[in-house]
């Protein structure tokens, strides 16, 4: 290993400013907000883990154990030296591939869509889905009306909003209701867009799709939906959850992540061949971003091979799943009841939440542990993701940890 | 190689609708727009390549040759091999490996910044810096004003119109302009940011750097730079454009791919401890989106240590590109005097521009090839990025095709 003391640095060093910054200082307001977010208990950092550290490990999204899978690692060292480490540009200009295609048609097949298209992650496929299907066109007299759901993740707000700023109009309808979704979309005389996670990331739970595609259909509305915890995990095969009814109707657009129960990293929106061309040619995360590298289309890839080839994986998940929520509930735990890989044990506060998985961690099993602004206040909670690979062992090994630890 | 139709499907195919849609199908509207961007000249597609063309490629952001580099492969296979093919989550649950710690610390060091923080995309980085250094926050009187160059990247101009949504104010000086930002800057009681790409992507113009720090230093705004094309390009070891003054002073945030002249794939952000902490714990785009995937962190690192052991490939790049700009002009033709890595050569229409770009491809270079809406009306061009491993005879080879293919 270098060390960076030996290289020559051909400028100097800047001393860094200790204590605060003087308050006329254009960045002196980042310590009040520091400070604001230390009051609240909002203190976030990355913890760096090693290689491996002989930990249970359900905090992460690999599902279906295939991040370490040695086909998949293999097929991301392959890429790479067949490929290069990245892709040199935009998919527009000189970033895409034979893999980048190959990856798409098999996507698509799997999910029984006409088309794919795949970006550098979910989040800006996500961007892409809803800025380029829900931004206003030339000829609309009305703009478009967007409807979401309240807990929407992260990168489907950004979208809506970016879609907003371009002249949409968005409403937001209490999580779940689809009654309420379907009176918002009533309104107005614009074209409409219904836009969804399937398997919501914080509580795990699944949305009524059939609902809400009756919903759309009904209201003449396109159906947008965020599969990105449902591929791997739910449907037939893991097929995900807009399942066999909706997966491939022309009146549906779904994006996925390549990151969660395919180990990678990447996004992909899957839908008609008019709504890949349409995102190919005016999605900004599309044109302006530089192509997936290579090593995480050919993990994926692979990633997916397995998971046709070993269909029982998705269900492994989902039983294991079953048996963290039942077994906690039954040690007198709020424990949600997963629709998919998801389980969550609800703590008393932030700080609870905080201190009961560190507890854990001391123990040898890692979960998650969310927070406001990641959910609402009051709901701070543990954060359990079931993985295919976890044995009867490791189930029990978790319920034990977790109940010897819980707060108070 | 397995086949899709050999392996069981759970679900039937859905027979794809040909010809258009019902006028009253949610999406039929696309037919219509898709109409309007070919009658426009605006139809693109991607273009798979295979593992090897044989080609010239001035096309990708390759620029230090890194991207097929031995030891950049090797380092993305080591990586995929020892951390898996996926981080696996955010970076704030279980995405964060020591290994995303040491590329910061490495990159940070390189740029003399005292602190990086590394994203999935240089899309994302940029979405982060922005939304969360200019949104406005709980006790601001004023609004936050964001002043931007008008030639900002895409992502930058996304960042801006979410910084919008949540409430600051947005402003846009002319090109290259430092005296009209300074005079927006003048305006209102609020803290203020200047927000400007170093080296423009399209025309591969340098901005006038000190000029601009100047301007915000006079002003008290926060500058906030997207060094994506100067990072191992321009600067002294390739170090970037923020140059020995301005990387590392606390009131310069700086962001960088690692996917142009690192051959990677993904975005940094490089500033002051406080900045990157304010980013770790508010920026939508790191809180919830995957950690890069290791065998970009790895590759990117390798890289990185390439062009510190070999700083004369930064050097060599900026020459290949003044050969190939003096060239085609000594040719006759209008090309851009590169201030980094990029020439671009005006053609007479959009059409025109494709064309000629076909025509180089079947004489085996690769140029890039820049219309509406990516460049402004009348400004198509061809692209030509220098890349450190073109030689005297692939210089000549360029020119020559060029050349013999100009339109009309
Ligand atoms: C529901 C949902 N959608 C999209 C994303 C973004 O995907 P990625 O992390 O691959 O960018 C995530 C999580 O990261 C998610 O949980
Ligand atoms: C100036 C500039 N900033 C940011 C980006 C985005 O970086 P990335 O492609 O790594 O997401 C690009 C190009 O892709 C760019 O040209």
């Amino acid at each position: 290993m270098e060390h960076l003391d030996t290289v020559p640095r051909p400028w100097p060093l800047r001393a860094a400013r200790t204590g605060p910054l003087p308050a006329d200082h254009p960045l002196a307001w980042l310590d009040g907000a520091a400070e604001r977010r230390s009051r609240a208990g909002l203190t976030r950092r990355t913890v760096p883990r090693p290689p491996s550290e002989g930990l249970l490990d359900l905090a992460g999204n690999d599902y279906l154990g295939l991040m370490r899978h040695p086909r998949v690692v293999e097929a991301a060292a392959e890429a790479a030296r067949t490929w290069g480490a990245g892709s040199g540009g935009s998919r527009l200009v000189t970033g895409d591939t034979e893999l980048h295609g190959e990856l798409e048609r098999e996507l698509a097949a799997f999910h029984g869509s006409e088309a794919a298209l795949v970006f550098s992650s979910g989040y800006t496929a996500n961007l892409a889905m809803v800025t380029a299907l829900a931004a206003p066109t030339a000829d609309e007299a009305e703009p478009p009306l967007v409807v979401c759901d309240q807990y929407n993740h992260a990168s489907l707000i950004d979208a809506t909003r970016l879609a907003k700023a371009a002249g949409s109009r968005v409403t937001v309808f209490p999580h779940g209701d689809a009654d309420r979704a379907a009176g918002l979309l009533s309104g107005g005389a614009g074209r409409r867009l219904l836009l969804s996670d399937t398997v919501f990331s914080v509580d795990g739970d699944l949305t009524d799709v059939s609902s809400l595609a009756e919903v759309a259909r009904t209201h003449r509305a396109a159906l947008l939906l965020d599969d990105a915890h449902g591929l791997g995990v739910v449907g037939p095969g893991g097929r995900g959850a807009a399942g066999a009814d909706l997966g491939g109707a022309d009146d549906v657009v779904v994006s996925v992540t390549l990151s969660k129960s395919l180990g990678a990293q990447g996004g992909a929106v899957l839908g008609s061949r008019r709504v890949i061309r349409h995102l190919v040619e005016t999605a900004r995360t599309f044109v302006f971003d530089t192509g997936l590298a290579p090593a995480a289309a050919g993990a994926a890839l692979a990633a997916l091979r397995v998971l046709r080839a070993e269909p029982e994986r998705a269900e492994a998940v989902r039983s294991r799943a079953r048996e963290l929520s039942e077994g906690l509930r039954a040690r007198g735990l709020s424990a949600s009841a997963p629709d998919a890989a998801v389980v969550s044990v609800l703590a008393p506060s932030p700080e609870a939440a905080v201190d009961w998985r560190a507890a854990c961690l001391a123990d040898g099993v890692r979960v998650g542990c969310f927070r406001p602004p990641s959910v609402p206040d009051g709901r701070s909670r543990l954060r359990l993701t079931a993985s295919a690979t976890l044995d009867n062992t490791d189930i029990r090994r978790v319920l034990d940890v977790i109940t010897t630890n819980r707060p108070g």
